[in-house]
């Protein structure tokens, strides 16, 4: 049986407290080798799913004018959501670099592709097929970053949009839009807390014994 | 900058490959060091979250009233999911351990708590506010496993009976209700992969270039 070390869970660690959601300002224009985008999708399919659905498909995007529609797609979107904040914060929000579509040599477009069959373990909580698709976004996250590859999610998209941009199947639910390159830089802290957009909660604020 | 090695990519994706969703057929009685606990908790934190919201709040169990409580609403939910399945599949299903609630030591409940402001990032798409709480399972799932503990996730649950067992605030949402422990054994392979339930998709079949 595999035994970890002490030192490798700190590795671990370590890629996760490295992990950044990278935008459009640090991408590189240098392209990502076959290799390594692949280790990245392997690490996807790898990940947990309910009922062992692995019910997840994966669009690779560098087609500059889905490219194109994908940006326009966010530009309304962002434009929408500004509205949300405060005058204050609408400020603040226009000047953060919130994609980095264009910028970024590929997207993947990840999706949820729901089973024609029941999936054990998904009848009372529909929403773990979906979940899944969420850890293995996590996996990519984490081993991009393992591979000094940054990732950005954008979520500022129409998601119905994005599947007629992308042909995808009605019964499709686009799980996450993903933008991927290398980096200038990975910064220390997320973004949204060096500019104290919102601020870090303390682990022991978060944690219940037994019950609330 | 933090730059990672190919070695440290390799061993990530060692622990992604030995991840294993563990039920009670393998789970030691074995107290989890609090140090050990903590780790796994900070892994959680640490995950990425839409607009820096950090939406997670964790009720960590050890009490057996509320084990117990639990484990009925498991298993009232089994045997209503057993009727699914077809009659050769619901023999199968029967002999399966699902759940590890009182064999592992720690049990976890994972929620989403809803952010009463409005959230970067999450206006286009809600359901990115539990994808952030996702990602933290995902995380304390990889890091259980470096520190060689066992964790499962039971999905086979209501999740509104599971928010009344343990007073959970009704905004609440129960994401993820995991098990924790050591473990005699960490199998190679999925158990579902292993006894056929479903087999493993190849990577080339979930994959398309720029659309469907």
């Amino acid at each position: 049986m595999k035994e970890f070390s002490k030192q490798d869970s700190k590795l671990l660690e370590d890629i996760m407290l490295h992990r950044r959601d990278v935008r459009g300002n640090r991408f590189l224009d240098k392209a990502i080798d076959p290799s390594s985008l692949e280790k990245i999708l392997f690490a996807a399919v790898n990940a947990p799913s309910v009922g062992f659905s692995q019910p997840w498909e994966f669009v690779v995007i560098t087609d500059k004018a889905r490219k194109n529609a994908i940006k326009d797609n966010f530009d309304q979107s962002k434009s929408s959501e500004k509205k949300l904040f405060s005058e204050q914060q609408q400020a603040q929000y226009s000047q953060l670099k919130l994609e980095g579509i264009h910028e970024a040599p590929v997207n993947i477009a990840v999706f949820y592709k729901p089973s024609e069959e029941p999936v054990l373990g998904q009848s009372c909580m529909q929403e773990v097929g979906p979940y899944s698709v969420v850890c293995a976004v996590q996996n990519m996250w984490l081993m991009a970053r393992a591979l000094n590859i940054g990732l950005g999610w954008v979520s500022i998209l129409n998601p119905e949009n994005v599947k007629k941009i992308l042909s995808a199947p009605q019964e499709n639910q686009l799980i996450a839009y993903l933008c991927l390159g290398y980096v200038d830089y990975f910064y220390d802290t997320p973004e949204l807390e060096r500019k104290q957009w919102n601020k870090r909660k303390s682990l022991e604020s978060l944690i219940y014994k037994d019950s609330y």
